[in-house]
Protein backbone atom coordinates (compact mmCIF):
# COMPACT_ATOMS: atom_id res chain seq x y z
CA UNK A 1 0.00 0.00 0.00
CA UNK A 2 1.97 3.16 -1.12
CA UNK A 3 1.07 6.92 0.76
CA UNK A 4 -2.24 7.49 -1.61
CA UNK A 5 -3.99 4.13 -1.01
CA UNK A 6 -3.23 3.88 2.73
CA UNK A 7 -4.54 7.81 2.89
CA UNK A 8 -7.94 6.42 1.34
CA UNK A 9 -8.41 3.79 3.46
CA UNK A 10 -7.99 5.80 6.71
CA UNK A 11 -10.55 8.41 5.22
CA UNK A 12 -12.70 5.06 4.99
CA UNK A 13 -11.70 2.94 7.91
CA UNK A 14 -11.95 6.35 10.49
CA UNK A 15 -13.97 9.09 8.80
CA UNK A 16 -12.78 11.67 11.28
CA UNK A 17 -9.41 11.68 9.78
CA UNK A 18 -10.97 13.31 6.52
CA UNK A 19 -12.94 15.70 8.63
CA UNK A 20 -9.08 16.59 9.99
CA UNK A 21 -8.07 17.29 6.59
CA UNK A 22 -5.16 14.28 7.53
CA UNK A 23 -3.07 13.76 4.82
CA UNK A 24 -0.36 10.87 4.31
CA UNK A 25 3.01 11.90 3.31
CA UNK A 26 4.78 8.98 3.99
CA UNK A 27 4.28 5.41 5.20
CA UNK A 28 6.67 3.01 4.95
CA UNK A 29 7.41 0.10 8.07
CA UNK A 30 10.51 2.41 8.97
CA UNK A 31 8.90 5.91 9.27
CA UNK A 32 5.39 7.42 9.02
CA UNK A 33 4.56 11.22 8.45
CA UNK A 34 1.15 12.63 8.24
CA UNK A 35 -0.02 16.00 8.05
CA UNK A 36 -3.51 17.62 9.45
CA UNK A 37 -5.32 21.19 8.50
CA UNK A 38 -5.02 23.58 10.81
CA UNK A 39 -8.33 25.30 9.74
CA UNK A 40 -11.21 21.97 10.56
CA UNK A 41 -8.98 21.68 13.72
CA UNK A 42 -9.02 25.03 15.62
CA UNK A 43 -9.79 25.59 19.09
CA UNK A 44 -10.69 28.76 21.21
CA UNK A 45 -6.97 30.13 20.96
CA UNK A 46 -7.15 30.27 17.24
CA UNK A 47 -4.15 27.45 17.43
CA UNK A 48 -4.76 23.74 17.03
CA UNK A 49 -6.87 21.83 19.46
CA UNK A 50 -5.21 19.28 21.72
CA UNK A 51 -7.97 16.79 21.17
CA UNK A 52 -6.69 17.08 17.21
CA UNK A 53 -3.09 16.90 17.80
CA UNK A 54 -3.43 13.86 19.91
CA UNK A 55 -5.86 12.07 17.17
CA UNK A 56 -3.39 12.38 14.56
CA UNK A 57 -0.33 11.29 16.62
CA UNK A 58 -2.57 8.22 17.55
CA UNK A 59 -3.26 7.64 13.83
CA UNK A 60 0.45 8.10 13.04
CA UNK A 61 1.32 5.49 15.73
CA UNK A 62 -1.51 3.41 14.71
CA UNK A 63 -0.49 3.50 10.61
CA UNK A 64 3.24 2.55 11.89
CA UNK A 65 1.93 -0.70 13.55
CA UNK A 66 -0.35 -1.46 10.34
CA UNK A 67 2.59 -0.81 7.83
CA UNK A 68 4.95 -3.64 9.83
CA UNK A 69 2.19 -6.46 11.08
CA UNK A 70 0.36 -6.39 7.83
CA UNK A 71 3.99 -7.59 6.38
CA UNK A 72 3.66 -11.14 8.00
CA UNK A 73 -0.35 -11.07 8.34
CA UNK A 74 -2.14 -9.58 6.63
CA UNK A 75 -5.52 -10.26 8.71
CA UNK A 76 -3.75 -8.55 12.08
CA UNK A 77 -6.14 -6.80 14.23
CA UNK A 78 -4.16 -3.45 15.83
CA UNK A 79 -6.05 -1.30 18.78
CA UNK A 80 -4.45 1.12 20.85
CA UNK A 81 -4.04 0.29 24.73
CA UNK A 82 -2.96 3.62 26.22
CA UNK A 83 -0.95 7.11 25.18
CA UNK A 84 0.33 10.02 26.79
CA UNK A 85 1.22 13.38 25.70
CA UNK A 86 3.28 16.33 26.36
CA UNK A 87 1.75 19.62 24.36
CA UNK A 88 4.60 22.07 24.33
CA UNK A 89 4.15 24.91 22.15
CA UNK A 90 0.98 26.32 20.24
CA UNK A 91 0.38 24.98 17.03
CA UNK A 92 -0.88 28.19 14.66
CA UNK A 93 -0.21 26.24 11.27
CA UNK A 94 -1.26 22.79 9.31
CA UNK A 95 0.68 20.66 11.48
CA UNK A 96 2.89 17.29 11.00
CA UNK A 97 3.53 14.10 12.97
CA UNK A 98 6.51 11.63 12.70
CA UNK A 99 7.08 7.91 13.33
CA UNK A 100 10.64 6.94 12.94
CA UNK A 101 11.03 2.90 14.12
CA UNK A 102 14.65 2.68 14.18
CA UNK A 103 14.85 0.46 16.31
CA UNK A 104 15.36 -3.02 14.61
CA UNK A 105 15.58 -5.02 17.83
CA UNK A 106 12.64 -4.03 19.27
CA UNK A 107 10.79 -4.51 15.33
CA UNK A 108 12.30 -7.91 15.49
CA UNK A 109 11.06 -8.83 19.08
CA UNK A 110 7.26 -7.59 18.02
CA UNK A 111 7.57 -9.94 15.12
CA UNK A 112 8.79 -13.12 17.27
CA UNK A 113 5.89 -12.44 19.63
CA UNK A 114 3.12 -12.02 17.44
CA UNK A 115 4.49 -15.35 15.86
CA UNK A 116 4.56 -16.87 19.32
CA UNK A 117 1.66 -16.02 21.14
CA UNK A 118 -0.37 -14.70 18.22
CA UNK A 119 -0.20 -11.30 20.16
CA UNK A 120 2.06 -8.69 20.32
CA UNK A 121 2.72 -5.29 22.17
CA UNK A 122 4.68 -2.18 20.47
CA UNK A 123 5.43 1.06 22.32
CA UNK A 124 5.82 3.66 19.72
CA UNK A 125 7.12 7.72 20.16
CA UNK A 126 5.27 10.06 17.79
CA UNK A 127 6.35 13.90 17.44
CA UNK A 128 5.24 17.00 15.90
CA UNK A 129 7.97 19.22 15.01
CA UNK A 130 8.21 22.52 12.84
CA UNK A 131 11.66 23.37 11.95
CA UNK A 132 13.48 21.71 15.29
CA UNK A 133 10.85 23.26 16.88
CA UNK A 134 9.20 20.21 19.30
CA UNK A 135 5.69 20.93 19.69
CA UNK A 136 3.77 17.77 21.09
CA UNK A 137 5.92 14.73 21.82
CA UNK A 138 3.44 11.31 22.27
CA UNK A 139 3.92 7.85 23.28
CA UNK A 140 1.47 5.53 22.39
CA UNK A 141 1.30 1.50 23.12
CA UNK A 142 -0.44 -0.20 20.85
CA UNK A 143 -1.17 -4.62 20.57
CA UNK A 144 -1.66 -6.45 17.55
CA UNK A 145 -3.27 -9.87 17.51
CA UNK A 146 -5.18 -12.24 15.59
CA UNK B 1 -23.41 29.53 31.33
CA UNK B 2 -25.95 26.84 30.94
CA UNK B 3 -25.29 23.70 29.09
CA UNK B 4 -27.19 24.53 25.92
CA UNK B 5 -25.03 27.88 25.95
CA UNK B 6 -22.35 26.20 26.79
CA UNK B 7 -22.60 23.39 23.73
CA UNK B 8 -23.01 26.39 21.72
CA UNK B 9 -20.03 27.96 22.70
CA UNK B 10 -17.80 24.58 22.38
CA UNK B 11 -19.09 23.93 18.83
CA UNK B 12 -18.24 27.83 17.79
CA UNK B 13 -14.60 27.75 19.71
CA UNK B 14 -14.25 24.37 18.29
CA UNK B 15 -15.29 23.40 15.38
CA UNK B 16 -14.17 19.66 15.49
CA UNK B 17 -16.83 18.85 18.15
CA UNK B 18 -19.54 19.69 16.23
CA UNK B 19 -18.65 17.08 13.78
CA UNK B 20 -18.05 14.62 16.80
CA UNK B 21 -21.11 14.97 17.78
CA UNK B 22 -20.36 16.17 20.88
CA UNK B 23 -23.69 16.89 22.88
CA UNK B 24 -23.37 19.31 26.85
CA UNK B 25 -25.08 17.53 29.10
CA UNK B 26 -24.48 18.63 32.56
CA UNK B 27 -21.84 22.23 33.10
CA UNK B 28 -21.31 23.22 36.92
CA UNK B 29 -18.29 23.66 38.34
CA UNK B 30 -18.48 20.58 40.19
CA UNK B 31 -18.94 18.44 37.46
CA UNK B 32 -19.07 17.91 33.62
CA UNK B 33 -20.61 15.44 31.63
CA UNK B 34 -20.64 14.88 27.84
CA UNK B 35 -21.36 12.67 25.12
CA UNK B 36 -20.06 11.73 21.25
CA UNK B 37 -22.14 9.99 18.94
CA UNK B 38 -20.69 6.71 17.27
CA UNK B 39 -21.42 7.20 14.17
CA UNK B 40 -18.53 10.12 13.00
CA UNK B 41 -16.05 8.82 15.16
CA UNK B 42 -16.43 4.82 14.06
CA UNK B 43 -12.94 3.02 13.52
CA UNK B 44 -11.95 0.10 10.97
CA UNK B 45 -13.30 -2.00 13.42
CA UNK B 46 -16.78 -0.32 14.17
CA UNK B 47 -15.85 0.74 17.51
CA UNK B 48 -15.18 4.40 18.67
CA UNK B 49 -11.76 5.86 17.74
CA UNK B 50 -8.91 6.21 20.04
CA UNK B 51 -8.62 9.79 19.42
CA UNK B 52 -12.34 10.73 19.27
CA UNK B 53 -12.36 9.14 23.08
CA UNK B 54 -8.96 11.29 23.88
CA UNK B 55 -10.75 14.72 22.48
CA UNK B 56 -14.17 14.20 23.98
CA UNK B 57 -12.35 13.40 27.45
CA UNK B 58 -9.89 16.56 26.78
CA UNK B 59 -12.76 18.87 26.38
CA UNK B 60 -14.41 17.62 29.19
CA UNK B 61 -11.44 18.55 31.56
CA UNK B 62 -10.94 21.84 29.88
CA UNK B 63 -14.56 22.26 29.90
CA UNK B 64 -14.34 21.86 33.60
CA UNK B 65 -11.22 24.56 34.21
CA UNK B 66 -13.69 26.75 32.17
CA UNK B 67 -16.78 26.33 34.18
CA UNK B 68 -14.37 27.00 37.51
CA UNK B 69 -11.88 29.86 37.00
CA UNK B 70 -14.62 31.62 34.76
CA UNK B 71 -16.35 32.03 38.43
CA UNK B 72 -13.37 34.35 39.50
CA UNK B 73 -12.10 35.91 35.96
CA UNK B 74 -13.87 35.78 32.64
CA UNK B 75 -11.22 36.41 30.96
CA UNK B 76 -9.06 33.94 32.02
CA UNK B 77 -7.28 31.35 29.09
CA UNK B 78 -7.44 28.05 29.70
CA UNK B 79 -4.23 25.39 27.63
CA UNK B 80 -3.84 21.87 28.23
CA UNK B 81 -0.06 20.77 29.18
CA UNK B 82 -0.16 17.48 29.15
CA UNK B 83 -2.23 14.18 29.43
CA UNK B 84 -2.89 10.00 29.15
CA UNK B 85 -5.48 7.75 28.73
CA UNK B 86 -6.10 4.37 29.08
CA UNK B 87 -8.06 2.37 26.76
CA UNK B 88 -10.02 -0.36 28.97
CA UNK B 89 -12.58 -1.93 26.27
CA UNK B 90 -13.97 -1.17 23.00
CA UNK B 91 -16.88 1.54 22.63
CA UNK B 92 -19.76 0.47 19.94
CA UNK B 93 -22.03 2.90 21.00
CA UNK B 94 -22.33 6.77 21.89
CA UNK B 95 -20.27 7.88 24.63
CA UNK B 96 -20.05 9.51 27.59
CA UNK B 97 -17.34 11.53 29.68
CA UNK B 98 -17.15 12.76 33.12
CA UNK B 99 -14.97 14.92 34.95
CA UNK B 100 -16.33 15.51 38.95
CA UNK B 101 -14.47 17.80 40.72
CA UNK B 102 -14.72 16.41 44.38
CA UNK B 103 -11.65 17.84 46.06
CA UNK B 104 -13.05 21.27 47.15
CA UNK B 105 -9.41 21.66 48.80
CA UNK B 106 -7.83 21.58 45.04
CA UNK B 107 -10.21 23.66 43.75
CA UNK B 108 -9.49 26.41 46.84
CA UNK B 109 -5.43 25.67 46.22
CA UNK B 110 -6.23 26.30 42.15
CA UNK B 111 -7.94 29.52 42.76
CA UNK B 112 -5.64 30.77 45.49
CA UNK B 113 -2.58 29.94 42.99
CA UNK B 114 -4.01 31.91 40.24
CA UNK B 115 -4.66 35.14 42.59
CA UNK B 116 -1.50 35.43 43.32
CA UNK B 117 0.56 34.21 40.43
CA UNK B 118 -2.20 34.57 37.43
CA UNK B 119 -1.22 31.59 36.77
CA UNK B 120 -2.98 27.93 37.90
CA UNK B 121 -2.37 24.32 37.21
CA UNK B 122 -5.27 22.00 37.61
CA UNK B 123 -4.87 17.87 37.18
CA UNK B 124 -8.05 16.43 36.61
CA UNK B 125 -9.74 13.00 35.77
CA UNK B 126 -12.60 11.98 33.07
CA UNK B 127 -13.78 8.84 32.86
CA UNK B 128 -16.00 6.95 30.33
CA UNK B 129 -18.32 4.43 32.07
CA UNK B 130 -20.98 2.64 30.40
CA UNK B 131 -23.33 1.06 33.37
CA UNK B 132 -20.53 0.60 35.59
CA UNK B 133 -17.69 -0.74 32.92
CA UNK B 134 -14.68 1.56 32.99
CA UNK B 135 -14.48 2.32 29.32
CA UNK B 136 -11.62 4.60 29.60
CA UNK B 137 -9.68 6.87 32.20
CA UNK B 138 -7.50 9.59 31.77
CA UNK B 139 -5.61 12.42 33.33
CA UNK B 140 -5.42 15.91 31.96
CA UNK B 141 -3.19 18.48 33.40
CA UNK B 142 -4.83 22.12 32.51
CA UNK B 143 -3.04 25.67 32.98
CA UNK B 144 -5.12 28.76 33.51
CA UNK B 145 -3.72 32.07 33.12
CA UNK B 146 -4.05 35.92 32.67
Amino acid sequence: MDEYEFEQFLHKQIPITKEMGINVIEFTPLRVKMSAKLEPNLNHKCTAFGGSINSLMTVCGWAMVYANIKEIDKDAHIVIQKSSINYLAPIDKDFIAECILLDEISRKKFFEMYNRHSKARLKLKVTCIDENLLLAEYEGQYVAFK
